[in-house]
Formats: C-alpha cells, structure tokens, sequence
C-alpha cells in the first residue's frame, strides 16, 4: 500500500528544514534537495513507475499502462528545490499532490489511456545558480547547455561541477508530451478574498532578473572625507528606495533582495555593491517602463556621486497566457475562479515552448510565500489533490 | 647581514595579495598573515632578537643590551593584517620600519640603554572577528578574554577555535614597557597638503562600530503587493543616505561597508538585514548626537514600513590624545607637524591603558587607505625610518 497524501507529507517536511529559521534550504544538487529527489524516486518505484531522467536532472516517473502507447502524454508534477529559507509548499505540493493523484485515480479503477508522468524539474526557485525555471528551460531549449553549464553559484561552483554527483539519464522528457498541468501552491490572498480553496490560472506576468553593478572606490572609513568619497552604497541605496517607489505607483513589482558588497568590511568605503533587481509587471511594456525608470534613478544619483552603474538583464520572462481550452478543462464542472499570477513556474516556460499548460493553485491563507510562513491547510491540499485528480482523469481519458 | 628596507619590503609584497583584485587579504590567523608573521620571526631571529608572545598571538621581538636590564623598555612596531582587500602599507610599513630602525641603530654603533621590542598586535583591523585592536585591546586588558573567546568571523568559526593552530606564549608583553611609538601610513592627505614627509599624531577620534538589525517579513518577490510588504530593506536603504547626510553636515564620518540580506534571495523580500554602521566624530559628544540622529532615521523609516531595527553598540572607542611631551620627543629637532587622525590603532588603545604613546606617520600620495590604491613612495619610507630611528635612539638613551 502506498502512503496518503499526509503521510508523504510528514516525510517531507522535515527535510533541509532550518533548525534556526524554520525556513527550508533545498539548494539544487545539495543534501537536502538530492534527498527530495530519492525520496521521490523511492516513491515512484513503491508505484511501479517508470522513472526516466534527463541530461539536466529533471525527472519523470510514468505511468504507461498498455493501451496508452503511442497517444500523446499528459505531464503533471513540479520541483522540489526552494529558495533559501523558503516555505514548504512552494514546489513539494505539486509533487506529493500528483504522486496522491496517481493513487487516486488507481483507487477508482481508472486506467489511462494516455500516458501520465509526474515531473519534477530542478533548479526552479535559480535560488543557487540564479536563473529561475533553469531545468524546464534546459529541457524545452529555452536555455542551451552551453550557457548554462558555467553557471556559478554564490561559492564559485559552477553548475556542471555541481551536478558531477547527481544521477542522469538521457531521456527527452518533454517527447511526445500533449499538456502539462502544475498544481502549485497561491502564493498571495486572491482564493482568500473570493473564499474558494482551488482555483486555476489564467496567466503569468512577464518578469525579470536585473543585475545592477555599482562601482565606486574603496577607502578608508574614518579618514576619507564625506565629500572626497565615491561611494556605490548610496547609489545602491536610492535605487532601492526608487525601486519601492515605482513599482507601488505603477502596480508592479519590484525588489532587491540579494546584494553583494566589496570588500565587505565595516571599516572600508565600498569598491563595488552589486544588487539584483526582482521585477514584474502586468505588460511587458510595463515591465520595460518600469525597470527603465529604477535604471535612470541610478544613473542620476551614481552621476552625482562619482561613482557608476551597469544593469544587466540576467533572465527575462515575457507574458504567458495559458491555454484556455486546457483551463476550462483542468477546472472542470466546477467553473473554478481563472486568476493571474505573478509568479514565474516552469508552467510557463512549458507554455511558452508551445506546450499546452494549464495551473491549479491552492489556497494559502497567509497569502506570503518564499518565506516560513508559507502554508496551506489540510483540507485545501486534499482538494487540490482531487481538483488534479479529476483533470488528470479528463485528460488521460 | 641582515636585509636593507627595500628588501623587507620586496619579501612582504606577494602575501595575501589577491591576482584578481590587487588588494591584500591578511586575515589574522589564516594562511597570508601567518606567513607575515611567520616571516618576521625570521628576521627577528636573522638580527638576534628574542621573540616572546603572549597567549592572544601578539608578539615582541625584543633587543636587550646588558646595560639596559631593569629599566622600562621603549616598545614600536604595528601590525601584520589586514582589511578585506585592503593596501599593503597599513599595518606592514611599521613592522619593517621598526626593524629597518634596529638595523640603523647598529650602523651607527648605538646600543640601547633601555629595552627595545619590536611589537605586532593580531587583528588590528577587525576585519575578521570584527572588534578592532583585538589584539591591542587584550594585551592592555580593555577587552577580556572570556568577551574575545567567543567571538566568531563570518563562517562561524569561533576566535579560540581559529587560534587553534597558532604560536602562543605566556608573556605579558607590556610588562615593564614604557612608552610606545607606532610609525603608520598616513590614511589621508594632511601631510601632501603639508608637503612634508613625516608627521607625528595629536591624537584620534572617537569612533565606533555599530550594528543596525532592521527586521522585516519574508516574502515572494512576485505575488506580494508592495503595499503589502514589510520590507527591512527600505530602512536600511534610507539609514545609509541618511548616515551619509548626517556625517557630511557635522564634518564626522560614517559608512556602512558590511551588509548580511537574509534570506538572500533575489526573488524574496527579505526578512532581515544586518548593516554595520562606521562612525567617527572629533568630539564623543558629535559622534553620539551622529550616531543618534542617524538611528533615529532608521526608527522614523521602519515605523512607517512596519518593519523593526536595532542599534547595538559593538565597540566604542573614546577620544585619544597622545602624550605631549613623548610627541615632542618623537618629532625630535625637525618639529614635524602634529595632525589629527580619524582611524583607530593599537597606539590608541595603549596610550588609552595609560601608556605614554606617540605615532609617526608617512606621507600617502593618494590619500586613500584600506584599499589596493594605500601608496608611500621609497624616498618618504626611508624618511619615516630615519624619523623613528632618530626617535628610538632617543627614548632609549
């Protein structure tokens, strides 16, 4: 018998889960992540599936009962990684709910007559080489290997060393895949506020990551004059500030959430502060408009101080619209509210390779994610499970 | 025969000197300033000086004529580490002064009637367990060892686990000790403007390290509202403009050189951000009302973010001034100018515990200190060695 949905749960939960901050580390090809994955592989096995990797690390356990053969396959699952210190739910909820989907469907007799696998891609969250949906964009091309493999963590490994130890196949998982549906965790209070526990997404906001490299000159704290410095905190600082700004005028978003400071020394005036610029807006025009505005505050304040910037757009998402056939599909009978997401998924970038992609998200009454206080309810969870099960069931038929 | 300043200075240069940067990493107890330290042991044995050490790692290369036993010793030296890529003549340019001036002693046929020790205090900069003159500040006793024994650097290891591998001894180095000369580059341009080589100090500025704890709510980049937020980044980020502001109006100093982002990911909010505030003022009253006015900034701003800070004081120095009569000595005939300096040394905190003290310092074209661009050019050197051998045959008649 194969364990419910609460009880891979529990194994899960406390897996690469800081003891200090409550928040999980599941870093791409670390510990507590290649953990994830075994268990995962563990699990697909106890299910008779057939578990098939790529050259990347994303894996697929099928389910190819005979009369599926040859018929387009349906494509469920999600990731496993986390940002640092992120919640549980962004990512295992996908995976534990198709895995619960599977035993579902095998529970009321139903045979597919499609192939069905769960997926779990790597490096989602970009939390260790900073390109999020790096798996999903490996395997539908969008990213090459060539690029990717001298990706660098913040340690200075670079993505190949790092996959040195991780087992990998060869297998073209997205062959002959006809739509893939995530099931995903919400990740704001758009299902609180209309009081629904599932709903399905309608689309994902164009976003990116913006490198801004401030340089100035190192010196020392207490003997360098105000007025001789040329100090790229202060640069960094108003475009900080700036960012907060335009976003909450516009309705975008904007963060800077990662910084790095040269030499990093409390009695030194800065040589070099670069800081990662996190933005999204509802149009890629908006987009554009507003990282050219945080951009040219920069340019002014780092003129003023001497000093000077460079941004570097590190990954750029344009606009996904799901498929609305497949939407209407996956929410089935239950006309189930269709909400954006600001978010990045590798949903989108299956969607944006001309893969038919639809999204169920579950409710999260805190409405925060990335963080510890992520969460989910039980009951949520178990209707997301059946919401997946039911269009897994549509879908296969 | 023992090696011209030239060539002490040639030894020194390759060590710790990153490829990538130019600057100097001689983190104390780790690999480039033990080799530091490892070489001056050398050169004090190549000139028959016997080294003594006491248990923090601090050493003394002492030169003890006959004639002068049981008289106070005249103690110089500086230190051997340095910041995070800082330049090579702070620190290094009063070890190698100090030994070049034992050197010309015994040219000139002078023998000491008092002790001479050529001294090195471990982490003078803090850079690494983040008190500065550690090393300083345990030899007089200011700090204790069951405060220092805790201390931990970035990775988490503790100060007692690093020195775990370290040369130590049990002598009190400033048992009998008399006075102190410490010649140092200067970390500014009042000697260029002067256009002189070689000045002596009046004393230093009050200054301090604190550390600012702005706490906020983890959250995703993409899905929360910025008005949602509770973003600690915004306080901080206006806490460093204000720092700036303040410290450019009262004529004092302040900087935020260090910062820790937790979680440190570019698609989250963050929930925490440490920045260490630098700040020095002529007066301990200015550096309070600096220190005060910009904390008071940071609280305004995080009340309005709904976010929190915290100001702790993680080490205050109060205000020196040098012992007159020893300056007046130290200049010698050449009445050298006596000028202020804003950076903390291990002088300060010697002459803090009582003991007569004075600094010698060298001309830096630049200006600019804690940093690959620290300059002294040869003829300025030598003109510093000449001041302090002229200083030190004096205070050790």
């Amino acid at each position: 018998m194969t364990p419910d949905f609460e009880q891979m749960w529990r194994d899960l939960v406390p897996v690469g889960r800081s003891a200090t901050t409550g928040g999980y580390r599941r870093q791409p090809f670390a510990a507590a992540e290649r953990e994830c994955v075994a268990w995962f592989v563990e699990q697909a096995q106890a299910r008779g599936l057939s578990v098939e990797r790529d050259r990347f690390g994303n894996l697929v356990a099928w389910w190819r009962p005979e009369q599926a053969a040859g018929r387009d396959a349906v494509l469920t699952g999600s990731h496993l990684d986390s940002v640092l210190d992120g919640g549980a739910y962004d990512g295992p909820l996908g995976v534990v709910s198709a895995l619960a989907a599977v035993d579902a469907l095998r529970d009321r007799g139903v045979t597919p007559a499609r192939p069905l696998g769960v997926g779990v891609f790597v490096e989602e969250e970009g939390s260790r080489f900073g390109l999020a949906c790096l798996g999903s964009r490996l395997a539908t091309g969008a990213t090459t290997w060539d690029r990717a493999r001298g990706l660098r963590d913040r340690d200075g490994v670079a993505l190949e060393d790092a996959m040195a130890g991780a087992e990998v196949g060869s297998a073209d998982l997205l062959e002959g895949v006809g739509c893939f549906v995530e099931l995903h965790v919400e990740q704001g209070r758009d299902l609180v506020d209309r009081d629904v526990p599932v709903g399905v997404a309608s689309g994902i906001w164009p976003h990116g990551r913006y490198r801004f490299d401030f340089t100035g000159e190192a010196n020392h704290a207490g003997t360098t004059r105000m007025e001789d410095r040329h100090d790229p905190m202060l640069g960094y600082a108003v475009t900080a500030l700036a960012a907060h700004k335009q976003a909450r005028l516009s309705g975008g978003r904007a963060t800077f959430g990662r910084l790095d400071v040269l030499p990093g020394a409390t009695n030194a005036v800065p040589s070099q502060v670069t800081a990662w610029l996190d933005a999204r807006a509802d149009t890629a025009e908006h987009l554009d408009a507003l990282v050219g505005s945080v951009a040219r505050m920069a340019q002014e304040r780092t003129d003023r101080d001497g000093t000077s910037v460079t941004v570097t757009a590190e990954s750029v998402s344009g606009p996904v619209e799901f498929d609305r056939d497949l939407a209407r599909r996956v929410a089935g009978a239950r006309s189930r509210p269709a909400i954006p997401t600001m978010a990045g998924h590798d949903a989108g970038v299956l969607s944006t390779a001309g893969i038919p992609t639809a999204m169920l998200f579950v409710r999260n009454p805190t409405g925060v994610s990335h963080s510890p206080a992520e969460h989910a309810g039980t009951a949520d969870c178990l209707a997301g499970v059946d919401a997946l099960t039911a269009a897994l069931q549509e879908l296969t038929a």
